[in-house]
């Protein structure tokens, strides 16, 4: 893990070259206007690039103005940033040369690897080696390219329409296409960036490199990502939750991930499994990480400018100003559906504003100033509420009437943000009477957004990283278990090829890790039966133990609650008769345990991701795991506050919180299960899978009990 | 019922003066350029109205070159539309007046009524009574006005800062500040009105006589409403489901409905009463009636282009033709989200597409025509899956790349449009560069937006509504019941002033209707429980039965599962000791039921609300009921298809439904007990409230049972 670390901590130093070269070898360089060789030349010398540009095309003199060279070893000096956008073969020798030359970075623009299939992975491995013998970064390749916008250095290395302007924004995207229409988006929005950066097929250079060099980059203050698949995703959520929530000040992160669409549930022998899908544990990912997911390219800068231009409010209580009532009431109802709390008003608030607004206005919370308001009825209203201490954040709304004087309006606005810290959005109605006061807006970083719902939902995500934030530090607990035991459990499964444990197997394994298991023991004739089943206390449960038969209750491999020796007796002889006959395994016996006390039946699980590591479950049990699929998901390790957000994130923990007068259930020991299991599957890797269903939930301070477990071990 | 139908008839006649005056007084025209009286009449001269106008202002010779009369009699010739523009209290003298003057109808736009409160609410009761003295429509007070784009009329009787262009779509507003900003939004998207509506107060003229004059409306394809209430929801209903379902061709009807708060749960005791939020009862409505609800106006309008633009879809299976992988992918995702099928290209499709795309494009769907892509891939790619037999729907969309001709893209759309019946939406993301290309798009009527969630949702819609005119035309059933029964119970509890019927008398009422009651009889002594336990047969349940005790379940009152006459003995006995003492109430006896057998608990229930009428309501039963509150709401009457619908559309219907090898319930007799329940609650308004809980529900044939019930009467 360190030597990793390491290796990171030298990528991130080695980005620098990427952004920040002092000369760039433009390798395929093109004199026709139409070529992406032309247009990335052409954005480098016409976006003021402050280093020194070779061109190189053997077959031209010079290409707008600057002197071309026939080969990168053509260039009289060594290089800091290769660019290249030749054919793809000729693309590992060319970053072989740049190399040579003393690059210290490169992108490769070029398309036809992995994406094309057959000759392209070859060539893409090709590419990774030559970049891994190198030793330096190399962007791409299949990408757009790259833009920093830091005045000391203004680089468009890419093949964008237009270099974009300057701002506090990066943004790292796996889609070279969506670039374009991103940079055209923000445009039309003056929206501006420190970085842009188009990932490619993330050959060498990924979005964790990347991550690492924007958690250091001053310039940058919100992050924005498409991605389409993570890396790693236990390092991105090592590495994100420095930079959503460590470092000072933090940068708040906004992720589109695509693929959302459910794959097909893969074939799962667990439930855990079964109701895991791919995007639930990106979910997890991005919530474990203080990401803020979001659905489309829209709520994405929706949420970027408030981000990048406003502090974040105290907490979530806001007021609305507006001078249309119908506007009010669909802000407010946007307002509740996002999280948000509406502001009581203080009472000298609401003296404040009964003195500079008419008597048809509202003074209370939404503010009301009326459809014939001027400039000067918004600058009472806002002054009044940006200064009453039960207000953290303020939307202006605003529609144009004939006689709404849209540009001081919006000029009161901006005065307004200069006086105050309190975040403040608004929502000018309509987009052509009120586009020179949305201006106004935009210019002075003021958020703006067309409609209410939009400004609602960007100060509820606002006050969500607020509290991702402020989130109690806890730590991965480390409990006293029996290692050994298990590690023998599991070299004998293995050993005979064995892959699901028996449910005693299982019930040892959590026994090992101090899980509350109902006392059991396994009885290998009837009179051992007896025997325990006495030690054990009536009444009892039988449950048949083999490992052929995978659906025990179905075969009627499953008494509960026999209450006599004679019962057991004819129990045991019955079980093994029947579900012997019935499915011809070999029994390897009965398990006698004790019953278990009625309580809420809960779900507890892991599976481990080939790519993510283990992946924990928790949900409500019984019947309705499937149906309502009242699930949540956590990487692990999980921490003691992750175990309580999982417990109390489905949709059914008023259950558990005791509803009705009800008493609350045990709490404190579900997490502590969750947390056992996550140390359990952290410290054994060849467990794959585990259900531990149902653990059944007692009232606080009363525990629980694992009354059935299922465990699937990888063989391999 | 009748004469309300005739009623609103008589109004819906009446509504032409309003949109097709051909002389219009603008009382209140004022010199001055920031007043709503020049506006107005501004708007009605450069709007180009084509009947004639008479100012009324008694200080003015003319106005904006019109001449001027001193007063409403002044004026020489009768009138056909009067705008009213005087201050509040000199509305009712006006009004007045201009029916003297023989106005056909009235717009009265002043402000300082019902909304003021106080002296407000009487001056609003005086111009009702007037109006209705008068038998002519009067729109307001308090609105914006109103415009028809007709160019044959050519009115804009508002005063909006611009006449919007003429289009296919009505607007009705509960809000008349919020007309501005659509007006304004409109102007920037090219989007036209036929009928622009600001309903202000809703006085007179309220959304059902509008909707029934729109209907008849040549002009309007697509209907647009922001309301904050309803006159009559029941009304409502059929008057709109007349509308989107029964004419040829229908007209979808889009509606907001704000204020969404949940209002804190009001007192009510029922689980029926306390689950129905005033925003559920709307969503019914709604449903019922046909109509999308959306949550914003960017929604509203949004899906109005596409409605108003383009065929229904004969179903949902989209194609998506792009040049971008990334945003493909996030359009599927959509798609999915919104309801929509990915279609599955025929082979021939794809044939073609292999022969004109290059091989590094995307022959499945979405189909990538690769960032490089002009006009000529694109025009290859949609003529391929708009012949393809197999997709309904296509959404197109394009990034710009420096290579992208977009407006060339642009007109092989509109192109493609006039040769298919299929549905054709649009995304050019960005803003700036791809404008060129959406101005091509709007101008031509081929929905464009700016981002493919957007598209997909808008599409799901139409899909969604295209189901709704294609649903099966049930009846409202009339089932052969003992009313009497019924009458007598009721008029008894009524003469009482007894609200709480007992659950016998509970019970009585729905054997009445013939639901499946479980056997049951009152026992009033040791020696009649025993007898009754006997003739119903062992095992029984037993319930306590007094008006005075309401949670019978928590003072003991319940005891299930008694198998001997020696256990009904004490039960009785220490049921009427224990409860008695704990309650204090008066013990009316003891109700002896036959025990259930086990099935699935669900809930059925109604509300009568004052002002919509009966509601019913389904959900899940027991504990569950109220953590998840998966329960869906309908108003009364329902026909077969709607009790299916009920039925169908709780989150938890898998259950009911039958999962992994489980036997299906008995869905009919759901729906037969919900339709008996509507009956119920049609044919006695003396009922408040009803909850059927549980109804326990059997296999598919084996029916259900009422286990227990609860019945409110209004003793007012």
């Amino acid at each position: 893990m360190d030597s990793q670390t390491a290796i990171l901590e030298q990528k991130v130093k080695n980005l620098r070259p990427l952004f920040e070269p002092r000369s760039i070898a433009v390798i395929g360089a093109s004199r026709r206007p139409e070529a992406v060789g032309y247009a990335i030349l052409n954005n480098l010398i016409s976006g003021g690039f402050k280093g020194k540009i070779f061109p190189v095309n053997p077959k031209a003199d010079e290409i707008c103005g600057v002197p071309c060279f026939a080969s990168v070893k053509a260039i009289p000096e060594a290089i800091d940033l290769a660019l290249i956008i030749v054919p793809n073969t000729a693309v590992p020798a060319t970053l072989k040369e740049s190399g040579e030359k003393g690059a210290q970075a490169a992108v490769i623009i070029s398309a036809g690897f992995r994406e094309i299939g057959g000759e392209g992975i070859q060539l893409e491995a090709e590419i990774k080696k030559i970049a891994q013998d190198l030793h330096i970064p190399v962007l791409g390749p299949n990408c757009l390219g790259l833009i920093n916008t830091d005045p000391a250095v203004a680089i468009n290395a890419s093949f964008s329409r237009t270099m974009p302007r300057a701002g506090n924004i990066a943004f790292l995207s796996q889609s070279g296409a969506l670039c374009a229409a991103i940079l055209d988006y923000a445009k039309g929005k003056h929206i501006g960036f420190s970085k842009f950066v188009s990932l490619g097929n993330k050959t060498d250079v990924h979005e964790l490199d990347m991550l690492r060099y924007l958690k250091n980059d001053a310039a940058t203050n919100v992050i924005l990502m498409y991605l389409e698949d993570l890396v790693n995703g236990r390092a991105f959520i090592d590495t994100v939750r420095e930079i959503t929530g460590e470092i000072s000040p933090t940068k708040p992160i906004l992720a589109i991930k695509s693929g959302r669409t459910p794959q097909g549930a893969k074939a799962a022998s667990s439930h855990t499994g079964s109701l895991m899908g791919s995007d639930e544990v990106y979910d997890a990912i991005f919530l474990q990480a203080g990401v803020l997911r979001v659905d489309s390219v829209e709520e994405m800068f929706n949420f970027a400018i408030g981000f990048a231009n406003q502090p974040l409010p105290r907490s979530g209580r806001v007021a609305i100003v507006t001078n249309a009532g119908g506007p009010g009431i669909m802000a407010t109802d946007a307002c509740v559906r996002y999280g948000l709390e509406m502001a009581t008003l203080a009472p000298a608030t609401i003296q404040k504003l009964k003195t500079a607004l008419p008597v048809t206005a509202s003074f209370s919370n939404p503010v009301d100033v009326i459809g014939d308001a001027r400039h000067e009825r918004y600058e009472a209203a806002l002054q009044a509420v940006a200064h009453d201490p039960n207000v953290d954040g303020i939307i202006v709304i605003l529609t144009p009437q004939a006689m709404t004087d849209i540009e001081d309006i919006a000029k009161v606005i901006v005065s307004l943000d200069k006086q105050t810290d309190k975040t403040i959005l608004t929502c000018f109605m309509g987009i052509v009477d009120v586009s020179p006061g949305v201006k106004i807006l935009e210019e002075n970083h003021i958020p703006h957004y067309s409609f209410p719902e939009d400004a609602a939902r960007t100060l509820g995500a606002m006050v969500r990283y607020q509290q991702w934030t402020h989130r109690p530090r806890t730590a991965v607990k480390n409990f006293k278990v029996h290692t050994k035991t298990v590690n023998e459990i599991l070299a004998k499964a293995i050993q005979n090829q064995i892959s699901f444990l028996t449910v005693d197997q299982s019930m040892a394994v959590l026994e090992a890790y101090e899980f509350p298991v109902l006392p059991y023991q396994l009885a290998r004739s009837e009179a051992e039966a007896v025997q325990f089943s006495k030690k054990i206390g009536y009444p009892v449960a039988m449950k048949i133990v083999s490992r052929g038969i995978s659906h025990k209750f179905d075969l009627g491999g499953v008494r509960l609650g026999l209450e006599t020796e004679a019962q057991v007796q004819t129990a045991y002889r019955q079980m093994l008769q029947q579900v012997g006959r019935a499915s011809g395994a070999k029994i390897d016996g009965v398990l006698i345990q004790a019953m278990a006390q009625k309580g809420w039946e809960v779900i507890l699980g892991m599976k481990r991701d080939p790519h993510f590591g283990p992946i924990l479950m928790f949900g409500i049990g019984g019947i309705y795991v499937e149906t309502l699929r009242d699930v949540t998901f956590r990487l692990a390790p999980i921490r003691t506050h992750g175990a309580r957000r999982m417990v109390e994130s489905i949709r059914t923990f008023s259950l558990l919180k005791g509803m009705r007068g009800q008493k609350p259930s045990d709490i404190q020991k579900i997490m502590e299960c969750l947390e056992r299991l996550s140390q359990l599957s952290c410290a054994h890797p060849e467990i794959l899978e585990i259900d531990i269903n149902p653990l059944i939930v007692y009232p606080e301070g009363a525990g629980a009990a694992v009354a059935d477990a299922r465990i699937v071990v990888d063989t391999a």
